[in-house]
């Protein structure tokens, strides 16, 4: 079937989990994933693969433990970021926040490594848009 | 040196040539770009890569040469679109347009085959932001 434009508002109105991406498209094996957040996620890493964070709406703040400590990045609406493979990083938001993630298929939303993963944070591999 | 947030808006202020992107930041051997445009670009494809197209202002439209026939997908702001590699397509905005892009680090503008380039289409694989 020929492929449409996806409305990304569109596709962020149609479900209201929170930290549970949703899946609008594929670029050859790399998926781009919407969620919305709100609150705190998990620290974790991905060992094999940066991830590429866009906020859409509201503001996202990321913890890093780099080599050289710990800081916060602030992601105001409209801010991109990329977090290098092999940090830990714990996604925060202090408003409900709307973004948009890029990395490779099958990059689950917890990483290879993390602290234990509470009740509100999905673990998943991105669903499909309903 | 640490990387920080970059804002879209800031990045597209930095320079004002039409459809010539900007590498705002890099996903493992992928580049996200941001473009400027406004008018006709060309008819081209890539072989090898999918292309990601959102639409951050304005309003994208692309014409596709499909195995089904030619049609034009229209991207209001807020929209995405991945063009499958090897479709041939030629994107136009018919308002002054600010796009983002994911694809392969090294992809070409105009592609691995194309129509004659006119002169205020940039053939590059992105420019470093300034």
């Amino acid at each position: 079937m020929a492929q449409e434009p996806i409305s990304l508002d569109r596709a962020l109105d149609s479900f209201a989990e929170q930290w549970s991406p949703r899946i609008v498209t594929a670029v050859n094996d790399y998926d781009v994933r919407v969620a919305k957040v709100e609150g705190e996620h998990v620290w974790h890493a991905h060992d094999h693969t940066d991830e590429f964070f866009l906020v859409l709406d509201g503001e996202l703040r990321i913890a890093l433990r780099e080599p050289s400590g710990e800081r916060t990045v602030v992601l105001p609406k409209g801010s991109v970021f990329t977090v290098p493979r092999g940090v830990e990083h714990k996604p925060h938001a202090p408003v409900p926040t709307a973004i948009l993630l890029f990395e490779p298929t099958g990059t689950v939303t917890t990483g290879d490594r993390h602290d234990e993963v509470p009740a509100h944070v999905d673990t998943t591999t991105g669903h499909a848009l309903g």
